[in-house]
């Protein structure tokens, strides 16, 4: 039995400079560097993993590559999230022969304003129904352009196959409200690396971070610090990588992440397109601020009283 | 040569009501007696088809299965846009093959903010330089969460293989823009209802409008009158199908547009899951709507000086 | 009787360049160069007059100014929503003495989220109840954050001394449900000027719009074809002035609007702070668009048959 | 020298329920016993005290009052931001004048597009500069629908006399760079309640928080429990209050928090129309909340290590 606990890698798709064919020995190379830097799991076709630019053929593949070089005390997640329910329960299955020991199901999103919590609600049981490894719900409100509500993530994390959820938003009120809400064995992963600390001090299991592939040190004193209730090192750790999470990820995105790679000397290489390299002047911010994150000291801020005012 | 000039209709996708299988013969009836009643072309796998709901296979399965029913004559769209310009090669080629007449890009929206107008435009050019018929550009900020600029409709317009495109946001001042700013071969064809009239009076080339499955002679008498110049008539002709051109499409969606068929005794049926079936009272407005539609007569409302105010 | 046909001008407010004060001598020259250049009302303390920048005793000054310089055949309407009814009622009150024909009532909005319809069904009716004269709706959701309904517009439109509407959103799917739903002697004008030929091919009674302050004669030339039911002749004029309303009215706002009047000798000027004067690139486009109203020649393109498509 | 740390009530306004008037006696009657309850300091014409409902002669007449009755060690604030500069100085000097300690200004934002970055430094910079009294900046997205920057704050803060701000948009991510990038005696005060313990982990000098009217003991737990670094404690006693925050305030608005003030046994009463008085309904609501608040334990939950899920 595998907890969810700890930080996992959303690892990046490395495509062929000319032909932006999948290229997976740089893929299987960068999970084997991000499990030796101390990721506790990895999870494959993300939405940093370009999974919405990828073939069906291309999400087998890197889940059975990924699979081959995660040992078994690793944990190996699929994001498998469709447009409709039959697409999203086929590739459940897919992903449990492939190994996955479980699947992040995004809500389906084009259809936006018929999405309501009825029927997002029977999706995500169905999917749950049928899928042969737990489902974990996935709040990305970025890009489905709508929020999960607390109250469904409640009623779900009542079904037997449905183990947590991811939640990217990183709104602490909500949040704290899907914590809070959840049985005690519903594991409530942040996305979300810029409130990483805030996330964890709210009581979450873990992050699946994309700042973590580049950042893993840093990242993993924020968590080490959480779980020794030392809640000011944790945001001193989080201070001296919050740049380095909100700009690369929040801003420059996918393309970011993979330059951030290059820097550190991992694959990462081109997006595919329509995504865009960065160009020179993104990154150079990139460099400068993968730099900065070996080199930054940890804040060291008093609460004042507040300015004098009269 | 094929003109778009005209009405075409985005048909539906009909599914086994127990197993949600596409079932082919129903969509081929559908698209006979779309064609009897007059349209002029047919588009497979838009949002109305709920092509997001689709495997590969099955959009390949119906396009071939369209081309085989529509004659020579009449015009066979493919919807095919995809996240990535790769996906959406690969299935102009497909659509290429299975005797698509041209091919409907929706813009990638997945990674909102990365969609730059660089972005979209080398994307176009990409799928329009690959492309083995011509393409169509298709704007829908209902699902996409932005729009097309004019400015980047008119760049695109110079492409010697991006022949027009479809506009479903229904914002008029905007699709002014389209229409003038393009070179005279350039067509704009409509694909919001409620608006037909209004886009004929500012020159578009048709629509693609998911009311003329269901009312398809109404759709014609706006048509016709504005080709003969008769804004009044056109006017009068769209009043007669507005509420069900709003309310049926635009409120009830896609399980609306088929309890609409229902009702005509067409192949409607559920919708794919997540998206839901109408329930009772859903239905009821849809039945009164359709029955509506023949009993409306003209409005005929002088425009007044207005309210004396002092 | 007065009616409110025809175009109007929300009239800027000049203030001087170093005390912010305002200058009445500037105001009413500018209005009775309006009148002069043929427009058939005026609007005092609109979004355009920076109503909102407006101390009470300003809005009153500027009312009394605007009454003695305005023969009785011209209209005067005063812009008096404000959050509260009570504030509301109190400002028609102050609109009535000083001589206004009818008060143009913004929706409140600043607790967007109570404003429900009912919220706003009680307001109007209250402030519509204790106006001495006729009241006008105002639909900006471009300030107000929100759109009134067409339901609830239509019922509002039965109260008494409800005269008629102004609608900046320019949606014209909605505009033609204003227009169709209400009473015949209801009112309804266009405040968006990129819109004006298609509104008045929806029969509108008229227009409020600040590009007939430095474009009165082309806005004229929309009018007067629509008039004639010459709705090529309306398309034809307003393709002359789009740009000069879409760029400077939209995009620039008042302070372009005061640039454009500097422009054909008028009195602009500066905004108040915290609105900011144009720099110098905006401004030398205010007068390439303003030069280049007189220059235009009519739009001359023919519906074509779109791409050949196969 | 009066310092802004603590736990500040942003009162209400009452008003005679058949006139609508202010009724001092009561707002004086409420803030004597805001204070008796521990309450730092008072905000008037804040939101909730409905200043955008209040004429100019009521705000003076609140202000001078609050004076009378507030002693000279607890803090006065009052509300003053307006659309223009102008306004807000005004206000500015009649706030000093009548006693404030600091003023409170939120972001002109009307003509929201106009709101730039620059536009926004130079009004406050202006208010800075001509103020009797500190200025606190106030940012709250949910009204002005734009959020202050934090590089805009980070620039401001430099003013010497803007002492502080304060947010009410609860996102933490921002939030922590608003208490970071300061010099150390500007004063973070946070306006919102579900986030209010996530706020003081962050290092913020107090609250200005409606919940604090209607449940002060239940505030200042969680206040007392940041304060001696008690992060579970403050927690446990956030969670206690956190429906009665979220709900009241966030759902139900000023008409709830007076509803819940009625509930306590102070001076609550009508909002000021077109605000309207709760249901029964959501008045019931109120009332099962605001009893809730003395039942409630600490939430008693540990941290699990999520769901096996293999």
């Amino acid at each position: 039995m595998r907890s969810l606990a700890g930080i996992h890698g959303p690892v990046v798709t490395p495509f062929d400079a000319t032909t932006e064919d999948v290229v997976v020995d740089r893929f299987t190379a960068n999970i084997r560097a991000h499990l030796d830097a101390g990721l506790d799991g990895i999870l494959v076709a993300g939405s940093t993993g370009e999974a919405a630019l990828l073939e069906e053929s291309e999400r087998r593949l890197l889940l059975e590559a990924a699979r081959a070089v995660i040992p078994p005390d690793r944990v190996l997640l699929a994001g498998i999230g469709g447009e409709s329910s039959r697409i999203t329960i086929r590739r459940a299955r897919d992903a449990g022969a492939a190994g996955a020991d479980a699947v992040l199901v995004v809500s389906p999103h084009y259809y936006t304003s018929s999405m309501t919590p009825a029927a997002l609600r029977d999706h995500f049981v169905r999917v749950a129904d049928e899928s042969p490894v737990p489902v974990l719900l996935y709040n990305i409100p970025k890009y489905a352009h709508f929020a999960l509500s607390p109250e469904l993530v409640q009623e779900l994390s009542r079904h037997g196959n449905i183990a947590g959820m991811k939640d990217s938003a990183g709104d602490l009120a909500i949040l704290e409200r899907y914590v809070q809400s959840q049985r005690d064995d519903f594991a409530v992963l942040t996305g979300n690396g810029p409130t990483f600390a805030g996330a964890l001090a709210l009581g979450v299991t873990g992050g699946i971070l994309a700042v973590a592939l580049y950042a893993p040190a840093q990242s993993r004193d924020v968590y080490d610090a959480a779980m020794r209730d030392d809640a000011d090192g944790a945001r001193a750790a989080q201070a001296r990588m919050a740049d380095a999470a909100r700009i690369i990820v929040g801003e420059l995105g996918v393309p970011g992440v993979k330059a951030a790679l290059d820097e550190i000397g991992l694959q990462g290489g081109i997006p595919r397109s329509p995504l865009r390299a960065l160009d020179a002047s993104a990154r150079a911010r990139v460099t400068e601020l993968v730099r900065g994150l070996s080199r930054t000291e940890p804040a060291d801020r008093a609460r004042g009283a507040g300015a004098p005012v009269a």
